[in-house]
């Protein structure tokens, strides 16, 4: 609810023979929806003949049996979801995205953001090139075709292209024969790839994916890296390793991945539930249960409640019928919104001091209303832990925060936050022990950004938008209840 | 998955002035929605005048903004959400049912299950009567109205008509001034009522739909009790109570009810982490973790831990998108469906000996899969609690439960279940043990009927159906995944 | 546009052996869509089994390839098309009528109006019948099932039902084993029967649905007779032959049936013919070209051009994608609709004398603006002649037909008509030439009341509305552009 | 039926003030409708704000009152119809296209066939440009933006490109600040503007959406001719006038354009009644009725009629509820489609000579089943009247015609035609008598490629394609009845 939201989920596929493929990127993209429900789409190749479907909605909403199946079959496919910020949800916007050059055909679905997209835009419309969407891919669709032009393979073009890109970027791109991705010199966003039993490789932003097409992760990308799959199987153009330090998003996990996922090898739940064992050692309250925000504060209750010696309980029923169709026939009735979906059980709160857990606080008004159900339901106290320091800075590398001013760390000190809430504590995880947990994975090199404003690349200069085009004008209201 | 599943939920309200009564049953039924997903409708009574909506499909694709808005406002409502068994999933079978009569309009919402309701309609038949559905709703509502020429009210014609009633039944009636609803004596099924702050009284099947309308639990309706909702408040008329023993299902403790309802003065969620309880006393094992299968053996798995005081873990996650959009493109994918929407948290199971804890085993072939998923994810051992004992027989009551033939422990011992499921060890919640969880409450009388066998009814003897109609043929697959 | 419109259309066949007999009706209802466009339905019999689709919306609306997949094969089948009065459209109200009794299934559907509707239902009522709609075919179903509990045969009971009903009708009832067809003693609205080449039979409202699915005409159904086609052909029970006048209703001639058409032996499309012809005589102007008000006017007027020699052209252009959908984004744009649906073709006009020929004048309105349209294309006169008596008196028969207050030849002088259209001169066709062309068509025994008030049964007495019900409340809006 | 199809229709609006721009545009694209049914879109510009809808679908499914409403209100508009070939109908070639350039955002719009597409595209494809769509407006845009780099103003940039083109088009372009419009030097396509009452311009490819927004026709757009429409009025940019012979689609006269449209200066109704005369002229026959094949014979059937004294009947019923939503359940209905569409009025043709009026044959297979209906209906003799000549040759101006193996008088001699059909004579319009007609329009200068090869202009070189690319699927089934 009122959650940051990531920006996109990536999956491509070359199978061992041609199949439905469609259907293997259609579970997919069901694994990664949390990674964006407003648009989706599914390219197959067959052949080299790409037939296309995407649309706004959910994976659910746009694919039906009679659309995958006059997507045919084919040995290759790409598909994406996508979550776009305010005034970018449009079909234009939806992806893969498919245009013809000079070469044939090319798909390219895309998860990240370009700090130097506007410069690059720029350049590109001085020299006459025409734009369709708003997007990333598009502009990272002309870097590849222009070096295509002068590049032996499309995984060259890539490469090339990739020296003008800034910032973050997961890239999966389909050419005729191939299926090619890209990870950022900083590794900011995840990106994996696995092998089925039959010989198939998938690449996808997060290894739940894998598994729901029976695939076994056989390693992540690497940032920098280039992978191309083709008749030959899988090989690497490490060409850009090492270019940068990696500075993978810590928000992949505190709360944008699914905790099922292993993310540079670390797996996302234990991450989470390190973050709330930490949380317990440094600030133990003396109280009876400990319960999360579902589903977000799951794993790290798990983990406070383990170190405490606090019993987990399940402080709220989540209604899992209220989603994108639920409405609000009472204008009045939006305030209340929280309530629809989380009932508190009054047994477990009911004159508990109550330690409730959640991953981290954006503006803080939903935390505020969870609180107040559990006053409402008899808790005689209310501690708050907060799984990550507090939000204070924006991301420019593909996760969507509010601006500044609506950010309540940003505006507040913690105790006016407290109060705010309505907590008799409140306690975010010190950065500190967040560095800690990070590292228990395995790997160095995290950007913390939007917790400590220091940002690994060079930022945006603030710009206007020359032009405003609005296509299909379907923008769906906010869906993160 | 595969579950059992329960026959309807109802709703009513009276409210205290002409408001969006639509609005407030709107979201009674969406907290009601467990309980009924093949259909649902609203009726609206606005000083006489009844405006009704109801279709095949879940709340939130039947209901929106429009048509919500279409039903206008008033001070009475009725509501229901309907399950049905094979081939009674029709438009003609969608309650709440709206009939005319020499009095008036009236509309009835039904929950539970008729033993004599082939007798009752035969009866009518010979009459001349005329039945436009197959459902017990239509029957009802004629012995209401038979009733209704020679009596003085409303009330009075259901009390009469109740005396022709046998079986499991909750009744919620809305005349042009009126909600009058009835619990059957044996009290099979839940029913209860509660007020808003603003003076508004609401009657539903669950609890939960009473939060959902801010409205605070006054009572159960109590075994044989009809209560009057008009513009005087609440009254009893308790003509039925104690005509017979009090035999309320236990399973809506087991599965049914939403655990963070309270049934008969029992918080639904604290049954069911006593038989996780109970499970860990009788049946101790030497192992790793205790997991639930999401989301029914939530509660009794944190039963199960705090007794044993093996950690409790998330076994499993969840994908909250896959529903009734989602599809199977290829039939051979049907057999791995479970694995779309369960994905085991490797870190968790790997290397580990596993409790894993469901409420039941019906057919017993999800729970193959699901164990199937945690050996490949790595568990070492598979322990499965049961928080109910076998199911092995119908119920007559309001739960459609498969045939005989297709429940597992009806047909095999359970060693060579265990086999079949392919866990290391598996335990069953005794009979006796349930018992005494079942006084827990405060109260006696269940019917374990379902267990044990143990009617408290006579029951119905097998026809044979004279007719078959089906009324906009649109009969939805099946949607329990 | 504004039209008056006609009450249902209604379909039936019986098979010479088990085929797609949903898909007849389909075609059937397509060529008796212009009798109603509210609501439609199809149910198919196949050996006893009952299925059945109806739904809000034109025929094309409603079914599709699935759903007339879905309906499956028999040997019987009846569809219905609704045309509903304000307040009458829901889908409670649509046909065929499903209803189930003692002695199995039955279907029905009705074309006319009961004129004692609401005594027979006082006295169903009173007995303690509920009712689920609020249209004639419920009435008509209760009383041929109270005949059939004491009759050996539907065909017996439909024959004593019909001594209770005044009025007009036509019934089609399908049973598990046949279909019986029956019109009222006076013969109000016209139904006919044919045969296949492969020995299957049908009856429908007008013959162009016999047409449609390749069937014969055999004859009209008589006044007063019942027909029964089962397994053994077809045979007549002719019980209420004669009993009453004939008095067909001769508004069927001037719009309502399709031109087409063969009504009681009269080609519609000669008997409009006639009509333009006898305004020709009676009324003969000095004019360059005669053009019709497309379509209703396209039949007259080409009498109206052969009598006068005046030259027959095409005035207007029918914007033949102007339907349902059309929709008025402005309120004001609402006043120049016709223009959006008929443009002159200037050409024919512009500096002309213009005979104008249409069927009818309701309210004046339409004809208002469409004169309108062919002033400003340049006609120098318009002359208007109406194929019919002025419209003066309610309908009781079937023809929904504006209050008194509406219909502008019951408000006004022809003078004031004349000039409030806008034309140079007006001229209504007499009713004793009405008369004349009539019986041209072999019969005599018609109904004028709507141009003379005679009626030829007593008319009902007013009564007031008991209670209101709308069923899923998705009244369309006014669809008769 | 099997017709041949025009391929699209524009529109444009520069409103005199800021106003309901969509609205107007709806009702445009309604009265183009004819010209292409497999598409349509609107473009809103509101101060430079392009706000767009477009989808795969008829004016009336893609726009509602929603979806007008979300276009907002503007100043300039543009929209368009699409009629695709095979393969071509897809979301990614629905116009009007969008795209953003270095000087802000431009709508295109487009009707024709450009000769020179391939090697425009490959030359801009050689430059590294990219392509979402496989249709020529794109190619189009490329090249305007192109021209915009080095050109003052958009309007210099549309004459600079069509130094480029080859071949059939009309162009509407909107930028942020204009309307600029262009039809190509030969004048294949039509193209006019007008003027409504309140000083808003309008330009459309036939007048008829002229009078469906109340404008007035100011003239025709010249071959050749660029109109710019600002702030400042209309101003003609003749650049191209004269650069070529006018050799405007003589087709359009026989069947693209509404018979209410005025192209060039010449009524199309007056030109096809001229054909039903010449034809009467040089083909008397001895007959008793003339009836046309509705409705594209309509108008040369009046023409037949008056010329030869033979009576203008209406023949055949049309039944206009047969749109795109009606099917064929059974696969052998489908070769009885014509029945479901049109039935015989048999009165008028029983017994009778007909002579049976049409405005061209393509496939043969459609005339050949309306005359089976007419000789079972029971005429005795049909004359068949085609109002143009043989169809022997492709075009390539924008004109979608079969393959020659199924043009049947490209396979058959007349002889073995009228055989085919079925009818007693068969006669053509002679080429030299269609050339005179059209040059009573007052104006010389026709293509008729279609019946005797002349092209005007080099024509294409076979090709192959080098990729294909479906987006989004929805290629809708054969729309011509």
């Amino acid at each position: 609810m009122n959650k940051i939201h990531e920006e996109c989920g990536v999956f491509g596929v070359y199978a061992s023979e041609t199949c439905n493929v469609a259907s293997m990127t259609y579970y997919a993209l069901y694994a990664l929806q949390h990674r964006g429900q407003d648009a989706c789409g599914i390219v197959v190749n067959d052949g080299g003949v790409f037939t296309a479907k995407k649309d706004l909605g959910l994976v659910g909403d746009v694919f039906t049996k009679e659309t995958l199946k006059s997507l045919g079959h084919g040995k290759l496919a790409v598909g994406h979801v996508f979550a776009g910020t305010k005034g970018s949800v449009n079909i234009a916007n939806a992806q893969p995205l498919v245009v013809n050059h000079v070469k044939g055909s090319m798909a390219i679905a895309f998860n990240g953001n370009l700090i130097n997209k506007n410069e690059l835009r720029n350049k590109l419309e001085l020299e006459g090139s025409i734009f369709h969407s708003t997007g990333d891919a598009e502009v990272i669709a002309y870097e590849i075709i222009k070096e295509r032009l002068k590049s032996p393979s499309i995984e060259h073009a890539l490469v090339g292209a990739m020296k003008q890109l800034k910032g973050a970027y997961c890239i999966v791109v389909m050419s005729p024969t191939k299926i090619v991705a890209a990870r950022d010199p900083n590794g900011f966003r995840p990106l994996c790839y696995g092998k089925t039993e039959d010989g198939s490789y998938v690449v996808a932003s997060e290894s739940c994916a894998l598994d729901a097409v029976g695939a076994k992760l056989v390693r992540d990308v690497k940032p920098g890296e280039v992978i191309v799959i083709d008749a030959m199987g899988v090989r690497s153009m490490a060409d850009h390793c090492g270019t940068a330090p990696m500075t993978s998003c810590i928000f992949e996990f505190v709360y944008n991945a699914r905790p099922d996922s292993v993310v540079d090898g670390y797996s996302v739940h234990e991450a989470r539930v390190e973050m709330g064992k930490y949380l317990a050692k440094k600030y133990p309250v003396d109280a009876d249960v400990v319960i999360s925000v579902p589903d977000s504060g799951n794993d790290a209750a798990i983990g406070y409640a383990r170190e405490s010696g606090i019993p987990y309980e399940l402080g709220f029923l989540k209604n899992k019928y209220v989603g994108r169709t639920f409405i609000f026939p009472d204008q009045k009735d939006r305030e209340d919104q929280v309530r629809k979906k989380l009932n508190p059980i009054s047994s477990v709160v009911n004159g508990k001091r109550v330690v409730m857990v959640d991953d981290s606080i954006v503006r803080g008004t939903t935390s505020g209303r969870v609180v107040k159900l559990l006053r409402e339901a008899g808790a005689t106290e209310v501690h708050f832990m907060v799984s990550s320091p507090p939000f204070l800075f924006p991301c420019y590398y593909g996760t969507d925060v509010p601006d500044k001013s609506m950010l309540i760390a940003n505006q507040h000190t913690k105790e006016e936050i407290r109060q705010m809430i309505g907590v008799d504590s409140l306690c975010y995880l010190d950065l500190e022990d967040m560095k800690k947990i990070a590292t228990m994975g395995g790997k160095n090199g995290f950007c913390y950004a939007c917790f400590n404003g220091e940002y690994s690349t060079e930022i945006p200069s603030p710009t206007t938008n020359k032009y405003e085009v609005k296509i299909n004008i379907e923008e769906k209201t906010k869906r993160h209840l």
